[in-house]
């Protein structure tokens, strides 16, 4: 899947993943008004809205993108219904040709994590069948529980051709409570980052690892160590856009072959038409103005790589 | 919610919460056979035997306990049928009269902490409507993000007046991987951990704090240090039982009032009747094995309290 990745970068030209992160605030009116007239305004109708909103978003940029990621927690805050939404979105992106990233930050102690791993990366066994459930190419996961609840994940890697994003650095301002603290004068993200590097020896595609990790696009400097660290892990890279992070503030995220790192936009993305530079799209075209925000995302960090 | 679950505890005298962690191998034939022959050997048909399967634990020990945890991944590895069987556990154990603590070890930046925590503790709003999803009343959190990805489940929590345990030092064996690294001479974890106890400063309860801590039973050492450092949290340890936490190991983690502790077991109760201890009861009546290994639990607890 790491190879895929690569491989769907380097034709697309875009190292760039589509964060579809769905608020109802983000949500065109029509598409609320249709979902809630035919289920209601109930958490079904809501999943509805998500899932026609996710739908048309795709249907605008996928020959542009690599990859999709898909937060759970957008989907989960409106129960198993938004979950149903989540499994929709992410069939209808593989059916599309899309590498799903499900944005799932999971990590339990061992069996929890087997659990986890084979739910959203895996097959389960039931009886006599095996069924994959969610069904993700990638999955992010949360490091703080150490190497035994990080390996159950890697298991299931090897077995499905699967790989990892494991948080490393985060893009939020108060990531650095814990993250930054120094450990025999190092910060602890370099020790994950570290460990990200021995376990990605585990488990190699043919010039990049499946064991990535997640660096903010909000600390810059700190991806330019981490690169270094890492050279052979993609960077995951959340807080382009509506977080701040620019173009420039990327190129060191990517090693000298241009590869290495996927950078990642949500809302700048799918509610593109929300803001001021696109707002001209109109409500009812949010998804020729999410189209357009791909496209001048693309310019914008394919002319600072030129740049480097 | 946490004087609730203070009161419960002490009508109960029983410091302990049941883990519903079902497992496919832990649940019995009889019952795998049922959901199977109704439903097939599908995803529904393993949630329909997973709920089954809960039911009649809860049904024989839901009298004797203060609480429950369900821990979500062992229903997220069936994909969404496996989290309607964990929406039905949490109404079925509410309406029981038990407090739901989801094991979730959910944790992100701060407007996905804030969608978690909506789904999961606090009402998500849909046009006019409002509504609550899970509504569990606790949650397990992973504090690797530092506080802005903590606060907005503490809002949930004040305005739904709900809880949280934060993972501190977790029971599994390379735990301290991380966690244990020392930052200007202090493990990780007591920095966490005093985070945590700030963060309980925010939302107090009559005697304890609505926002807790999850420290292993497997650390006993460790729980008397953090017992300190947190006075008014509630501990959640887990690790007592299968993963070989015993009563004697446990006194540490309470308060000199009894109080401030609860601990979970899951395979040791909810698979009893798989243990040699208590075969004698039979696969079929594995309900009364989980009752007896809850009456036992709760004595070997008491007993070593009492000798403290």
């Amino acid at each position: 899947m790491i190879n895929e990745l690569t491989a769907k970068i380097k034709k697309t030209n875009a190292p760039i993943v589509v964060g579809l992160d769905p608020m109802l605030t983000y949500i065109p009116k029509h598409i609320q008004k249709n979902a809630f007239a035919k289920l209601g305004e109930t958490l079904e109708g809501a999943a509805e809205a998500v899932w026609q909103y996710n739908k048309e978003i795709i249907d605008n940029v996928y020959d542009l993108i690599p990859a999709v990621k898909p937060q759970i927690a957008m989907y989960e805050q409106f129960g198993t219904q938004g979950l149903l939404a989540f499994q929709k979105t992410i069939d209808y992106c593989k059916a599309k040709g899309l590498i799903v990233i499900g944005d799932i930050k999971r990590g339990d102690i061992g069996s929890t994590s087997e659990a986890y791993a084979v739910g959203h990366l895996g097959k389960i066994q039931v009886a006599s069948k095996r069924y994959a459930a969610f069904d993700e190419d990638f999955a992010t996961v949360n490091p703080y529980l150490g190497s035994d609840g990080i390996q159950p994940f890697i298991k299931v890697c090897k077995e499905e051709n699967k790989g990892l994003f494991i948080l490393v650095k985060t893009s939020n301002p108060s990531s650095g409570e814990f993250q930054d603290q120094l450990v025999d004068g190092k910060p602890l993200y370099e020790l994950v980052a570290e460990k990200v590097e021995q376990w990605g020896q585990q488990h190699m595609g043919d010039s990049y690892s499946y064991i990535g990790a997640v660096v903010g696009a909000t600390y810059p400097e700190i991806g330019k160590v981490l690169r270094k660290i890492m050279p052979k892990s993609y960077i995951l890279v959340p807080g382009y856009g509506a977080q701040g992070g620019k173009g420039e503030d990327l190129v060191h995220f990517f090693n000298q072959d241009g590869l290495g790192a996927v950078v990642n936009s949500s809302r700048g993305i799918i509610a593109a038409y929300q803001q001021e530079t696109y707002a001209y799209f109109g409500e009812e075209n949010f998804g020729d103005a999410a189209r357009c925000a791909v496209l001048d995302m693309i310019a914008d960090i394919n002319s600072a790589l030129q740049k480097k």
